[in-house]
């Protein structure tokens, strides 16, 4: 059930409404959708805090904010930016919530609103978003990849997500590609796509360099961050430059891996590291192309851009929640 | 439309029948099976003489032999070892058929017999062969690896098979490991699972040690095949053991990044390397659990051996037209 509406010649339509909610490292934000309307008929933010209690209360109080007035809401969608069990609907931790921690979400939502909800990561829902939204509108076979911080993948294989028998499924920045002297990663091991094609990789790098005595217009005493390299990347700085040209080499072998895994038809690029340009894609380009074991990965490949920006977390979230209807 | 089989009570059973191919490399077999019974109504098997032309020919008159007497035929089912495009139905190239090349095969067989044609290469089959009939029974998400010669994957999702955009995804043996100074693989590039964990990689790693004077009851003058080292480790050969044990090793570096990526709740390993035993997976066991970043990806995993053996290719190609029928 959910809003009727009735059409021309007195046919009424079932139109489905989905609240979204997206658990950001700074703020919540809620929306509801109609079916119809790719824009939310309402939407509202607050800031998370993490001195203070009782989150899932204010969450509550900010849902019930822009739930709609007039007919039933058919699901709930959340999207975490943390590790979840998707098939339980627990959040395994968040960062910035600490109390959220083996938190039962979808459930404790459902109690309070009598609705189903769903839940997975923000790089899986934001794969989903664009598959369903964004980039990837007609692709059935999408690989996203988030590069900012760190590296996230989102997959949708024959217009299913990937999720796994945990949901832990798509940990694509948690490739190894380098089983030997590799970097360390922000998870503890070593070499993978991560510790080389991310934010971190690319300070890392720059940080290694400087303290080998390599030559830069970057301050060696201070922690230059991967906006900084890229600023100065700009001026000229040839170390900088290098620096994204390596993590844009790496990332490309990374793929070339994915495709020899998934063989998309789109690869999909989000994540503030990823709007670098030919700084990271030049290099990028080459390694992926001499990588890959078969030119014919490549044919009709697109290799685009995320078109969603800070939407994703909430248009993926209502796209789960009408696939799941759905299935 | 199939064999039409009256029960008691009168009631009309439709039997779905289905006829298997599998293209080895030194043989042509075929098999009809019927929905009811796990073994094959017919089955028959020829020589393949790559001298002798028109294998195609040869292939028509073999399946005529095992054609049912009564009753239709819904579909045929066809395995490759070699790279397919299982969407268009094209051979790509075939080791030992040369004329095979890019050659229309399930287009071929539906003109020739007049029922559908369903294709795709070995390992994706034998993977698909054992969740249907093998030791995957029962799981949704499903890893199957083949490790002989090469390594090669096979992906159930969801109780779906992985093919990709191209029909070339599951390529597993062909993602890098070691993007720096990795050895050569059997494709032509470096660093790959293959170039580490198969028999050609352990044959590598053992020319390598005898040609830099390292000790063993090997003879350093000939080709010491993975079968001949397999049995000196046997008699306590220290570098044979060694080569075992670093297969192992980097099998489980390659066997953790496919717990991340797919995340499934079996891995069943088939080909001829992998019946070594502790040898190969004592190690391989080490270096999972080290490498796996979180211990929930290995909650009610279950690692086995196939079950299927030589007829995992009938049985996949059985299960692939069933499902496309079903589909």
């Amino acid at each position: 059930m959910a809003q009727n509406v009735e059409m021309a010649y007195g046919i009424i339509v079932l139109m489905r409404t989905i609240v979204s909610i997206d658990i950001g490292g700074t703020q919540l934000r809620a929306a509801a959708y109609t079916q119809d309307q790719r824009e939310a008929i309402a939407h509202k933010r607050v800031k998370t805090k993490a001195s203070e209690p009782d989150t899932f209360g204010r969450l509550v109080k900010l849902i019930e904010d822009i739930w709609p007035k007039a007919g039933k809401v058919d699901a709930i969608g959340v999207s975490i930016p943390g590790p979840v069990d998707p098939h339980s609907g627990i959040i395994m931790l968040t960062p910035n919530i600490k109390e959220w921690r083996d938190f039962p979400i979808t459930a404790k939502l459902t109690g309070h609103f009598g609705v189903p909800a769903f839940l997975d990561n923000d790089a899986n829902l934001a794969g989903l978003a664009e598959w369903k939204f964004g980039a990837g509108r007609g692709h059935h076979d999408v690989l996203y990849l988030t590069v900012s911080t760190g590296v996230g993948g989102g997959v949708i294989i024959k217009d299913r997500l990937l999720q796994g028998y945990h949901g832990l499924a798509a940990e694509l920045g948690h490739t190894t590609i380098q089983a030997e002297n590799g970097p360390l990663c922000g998870c503890g091991q070593y070499g993978h796509l991560e510790s080389y094609s991310s934010g971190t990789g690319i300070e890392r790098f720059v940080a290694e360099q400087l303290r080998a005595g390599r030559e830069s217009v970057l301050n060696p005493e201070k922690k230059n961050s991967a906006h900084d390299i890229s600023e100065a990347a700009k001026q000229g700085d040839a170390l900088s430059i290098e620096a994204y040209q390596v993590a844009g080499k790496y990332l490309g072998i990374g793929v070339a891996n994915f495709l020899h895994v998934f063989d998309p038809s789109i690869v999909i690029f989000g994540g503030g590291v990823s709007q670098s340009g030919p700084l990271l894609f030049d290099t990028f380009n080459e390694s992926l192309k001499e990588r890959v074991i078969h030119p014919r990965y490549l044919e009709g490949l697109v290799i685009t851009r995320a078109e969603l920006g800070d939407d994703s977390g909430l248009l993926g979230a209502r796209a789960l929640a009408e696939l799941k209807l759905d299935s």
